[in-house]
């Protein structure tokens, strides 16, 4: 392997990345523009100003249904003194929209008229000049302004539009894009060949996110067939693309710094390189760079750095051509449960979970790895924590970018605590039930959602924390640690816990007993989760000492992410639910049935969520999706302790 | 003509028209389901969860570039005691994204090991298990539920469709709408044969305006082709669309009372009309009718009613049939810059104009009538008047529905006074400036404008007040009526004011003192205005009483306005300006040059808007466009006083 190494240049905070970006990219007037069809114009940007070519209305036109009248004709008509009109004569009946006769210059309405027979109408009150009638060039002047230039066209524009006579706009043309997915680890699934992933394949997906990311700012792109990590492919095709029509290329992958990143030693080539490592994260490895005057990106392979780099860097620059301002996503104060730190001199992107809890927005941090794209598409906003600042405290006020509306937080039912599958299907379940109601779950074991409740930063904790005493579930620890608060217990499930090992168990592995064999290779849960309190309790009645288990330090969160590690290989067996081995097709031995509990303070048990929730477990289909997973039970499914 | 009406039901109120609705189109389950590629997903709503196939990552990867070890092999190194690893026996060179060979468990960077030579490394540190290694499913474990039921799928949703395998997702049917515009007076201005518009006819844009707002709530629209307004073509149209596959139908126009009306009629005849006139305005005539279990709206052939009957009514049941939650506009709190009268038992949608000015959102009342498209589309935000108050007070503090954000209304120039043509164009000047600042105009006159700035609502004023004592403009009027506020006076331009009168001059006017003959109609500005004060002055200067003359009380608010009543023999003559006059290719009786002014207050003057302002009147292309309109010098143009 070669092991030179590209150096990254001096590393640029944000501000000056942007400084830099927008002083090489101004944005004015690189785009050409097009004529379109007006019904096909929306969304587009007007490339000059418009003006009306007819008045709307294009003639004085009756307001009402009624008669048309002179309205000087009218005068002195009173209740005591009706006066009497001729149709067709001194009154025309019109409709809503008609032309106004010649002659005349108001509308009395059908209700304010009687009909005296032999064409004559009786009306008891006068008109005065103009009443009801929509005066020709009252909405729209012919050649007035319509709509400026950089304008973008709505639905309501159209009406506007087609009322003024233009049935066809001058937009820009919209910036268009070549993406360059580099990397010879990734599969284009796309392909017949296609079957199955291999170990150090991955699936390309990056190209589709940043192309659809672009289409909604308003650009089109083209995707560069899949090139391998080859310097002289990549520069042909970026080359090609700028002395074509593209007003911008990406290349994702091999923006850093190792001897297989060729973005950088590509555009340097052939262009400069304006930009390379800004401190951020995720996002750090972006490249900035200019060829023949146009942006090319060396957008990082990471799925959350691409989606960083592009909304930091691709995005402003989009708009500007296009002429439009950029704006701030909106933000909302929200508290983090948790202290977080952060490193000093890197500014953080800190995807959270949002929900409205007791009157404030609390705010739960995902997995901070530029590698988990489930950080984001599971993200309610993003949280900057600034280069020269070392952390958040906990319950500190901060402001979150909102990634979907406010009004969705706060119809967010907040789930904190331990792990089970089923709380996927109540999510699902209550999404389906067309409430607006969102259950959000976050994983951090059953005693650290008691703690959450404690601190007032969840509506429910998931929890099975076994009373070894007397072999209850929940109801001591509840006393115990929550000794202020007043909650409930609704029973969720039952459910089978036990060992979960590879297909076949080739190490014969019996029961709890065998974990401290010397050729057994453990994966535990973490302190507190009940699945880790119940396998101490286990090792303890089996005499073994859990200092003495092989992979005990080795943690994971999430009963699938056990399943996961032995699975592959990295683990012997590891202590889970059923629905986890049977996800995996890994063989289980059962260890216990227990009692998954939903822990709910009672001053939100009667809120309409909570109800919701609830409605939704005792529902058939919920059980019934339950059971299907396999090793749950439902038989105490909606109890109330 | 058949002057026999249809009834309305008992009108309802808004609220009441929802229940009916929302009772008798819940939403749920009306929508089959089909499979669509991942990449043409975006903004689609999922039919049903769906789950991983595969993990990501697939594998045990390597998160950095360096060399791959089994961390146990490392325990002991030290800066004074480095351990040697043997390249491919103890260690393996990996890049980011590589497998974890076989027998590793954690990967230390480049930067951290010493090449020694003969395939050997030094390390100075131990490695802890899985350091810098993604562990197989740490993003995504096969099976596990990606996204549930009623999700919408966004750009980032993409990326974790892909990474666990899914290339294909089932999606909800986008609900299939047929539209049918009514209305003998409509023109298909698509046809060949369309040439120019005659009076009487409306160019129809409702169907366009609302096809295109349902596609932005995720349906698809069919036109029918124009239909003339007969009840049995209609009828056929309906009942063949709702036997056939469509989920809805708009009846648009005749949906009131009067005997052209068919949209009730047919409903009544094949279905139930559920709802017929909502106290609600525009937006009254609203008909919800159900045929065969579905949804069929008559829709006002008002522009701003058929919006707003569109967007309370079919926008949430479309959204319902999608399994999303209709969530109300953003709102901001915004003061008036008048006392707005209402009706009682009338919920009004006030179309306003919204700008920061001094801390505060003014709102400026935009044309009231349903008939003015350009009120909706010159709206930021919509104030709503409930039913049971009659009206809102000067500087009270209410809500304002936001149509653009909040960011841009607080990046406006309120100008508020006389109008100008060439306002117009400085809008379009600043528009394409790409700074993001919009000049928003109302136009009340220049005493309107210099009453604002004292009431604090705007940034600028427009004003050309002449002072007959000593011939200068609005210095006077400033020192009067700003006693105590310091301002600064632009001139904006100089400009012709005139007589507008027909092509041809039939009347044969020569000046102002023609306008007391009994044979000329006069079209007049409002109370005032500039222009309103120039003409008394100048009547006054011929000896002519005001009162004399005919159309004196008859106001526009606008030279456009004026220009369009004479251009429509409304009247034979009115004042204003030469650019009007050019506009509408009307003859034109030069009556003075004056100096349009913008009055503009001294703690305004040094904000970024307003310098951005001053920079572009004082731009060549500024002055260009302006002397191109006709009846404009730029002599004194950006000249501050």
């Amino acid at each position: 392997m070669n092991t030179k190494r590209n150096v990254y240049l001096k590393k640029k905070t944000l501000k000056e990345a942007h400084e830099i970006l927008y002083a090489n990219f101004p944005g004015n007037g690189v785009l050409s523009s097009e004529i379109v069809p007006v019904a096909d114009s929306v969304g587009r940007v007007l490339a000059k100003s418009v003006s009306a070519r007819f008045s709307s209305p294009h003639f004085h036109a009756s307001a009402m249904d009624g008669i048309a009248v002179k309205a000087e004709y009218t005068y002195g008509a009173g209740e005591t003194s009706p006066k009497e009109l001729v149709m067709g004569v001194d009154a025309f009946y019109v409709n809503t929209g008609h032309v106004l006769p010649e002659n005349t210059d108001a509308v009395i309405m059908i209700e304010n008229i009687n009909d005296v027979g032999d064409s004559r109408v009786e009306i008891e009150a006068p008109a005065f000049p103009w009443q009801y009638v929509r005066k020709m060039g009252e909405d729209i002047v012919a050649t007035e302004l319509l709509f400026s230039r950089n304008h973008v066209i709505t639905p309501y524009c159209i009406g506007a539009l087609i009322s003024g006579g233009l049935f066809e706009v001058p937009v820009l043309k919209k910036p268009k894009i070549l993406i360059i997915p580099t990397g010879n680890e990734l599969v284009d699934w796309r392909k017949d060949s296609f079957k199955d992933l291999k170990p150090g394949q991955v699936l390309e997906s990056n190209s589709y996110v940043l192309g659809k990311l672009a289409e909604e700012c308003g650009a089109v792109y083209e995707k560069q067939d899949m090139v391998l990590d080859d310097l002289d492919t990549i520069t042909e095709a970026v080359s090609t693309a700028i002395e074509k029509d593209c007003d911008m290329v990406f290349i994702i992958g091999g923006s850093s710094a190792g001897s297989e990143d060729y973005a950088r030693p590509v555009i340097s080539s052939i262009g400069d390189v304006l930009v390379h490592g800004v401190t951020i994260m995720p996002g750090k490895p972006a490249i900035i760079g200019k060829i023949s005057g146009k942006p090319v990106f060396g957008i990082p392979g990471y799925p959350v750095s691409a989606i960083v780099a592009f909304e930091q860097f691709v995005r402003p620059i989009i708009l500007k051509m296009l002429g439009q301002t950029v704006y701030e996503r909106d933000t909302a104060t929200v508290e983090p449960t948790k202290k977080i730190a952060s490193k000093l001199g890197v500014e953080e992107f800190l995807r959270v979970k949002l929900g409205e809890v007791g009157g404030r927005i609390v705010a739960t941090p995902l997995p901070r790895g530029a590698g988990n794209i489930t950080s984001i598409t599971e993200a309610d906003g993003i949280i900057r924590i600034p280069n020269d600042i070392e952390g958040i405290k906990d319950n500190e006020h901060v402001k979150a970018e909102l990634l979907r509306p406010l009004q969705s937080v706060n119809n967010t039912i907040v789930a904190v605590g331990s792990h089970d599958n089923t709380l996927d299907v109540l999510a699902d379940q209550i999404r389906g039930g067309h409430t607006g109601v969102i259950l959000s779950s976050s994983h951090v074991g059953s005693m650290g959602g008691l703690m959450a409740i404690k601190k007032g930063v969840c509506h429910i904790a998931g929890s099975h924390l076994l009373d070894i005493n007397d072999g209850t579930y929940n109801i001591s620890y509840v006393k115990k640690h929550l000794p202020d608060i007043t909650v409930k217990l609704v029973n969720l499930v039952l459910r089978d816990q036990g060992l979960i090992v590879p297909k076949g168990n080739p190490k014969e592995i019996k029961g709890i007993e065998d974990l401290g064999r010397d050729d057994i290779f453990f994966i535990n849960r973490q302190g507190g989760s009940g699945t880790r309190i119940l396998l101490d309790y286990r090792l303890g009645q089996c005499g073994i000492d859990p200092g003495k288990l092989m992979g005990y330090d080795n943690e994971e969160f999430t009963h699938m992410n056990v399943a996961a590690a032995v699975l592959s290989g990295r683990a012997d067996a590891g202590l889970g639910i059923f629905a986890a081995a049977k996800a995996l097709d890994l063989d289980f031995i059962p260890v216990v049935t227990e009692q998954y509990d939903l822990v709910i303070p009672e001053i939100y048990f009667e809120t309409d969520n909570i109800q919701i929730l609830l409605e939704t477990i005792n529902k058939e289909e919920f059980k019934t999706r339950v059971v299907a997973l396999g090793g749950y039970s439902t038989d105490k499914t909606g109890t109330i302790t």
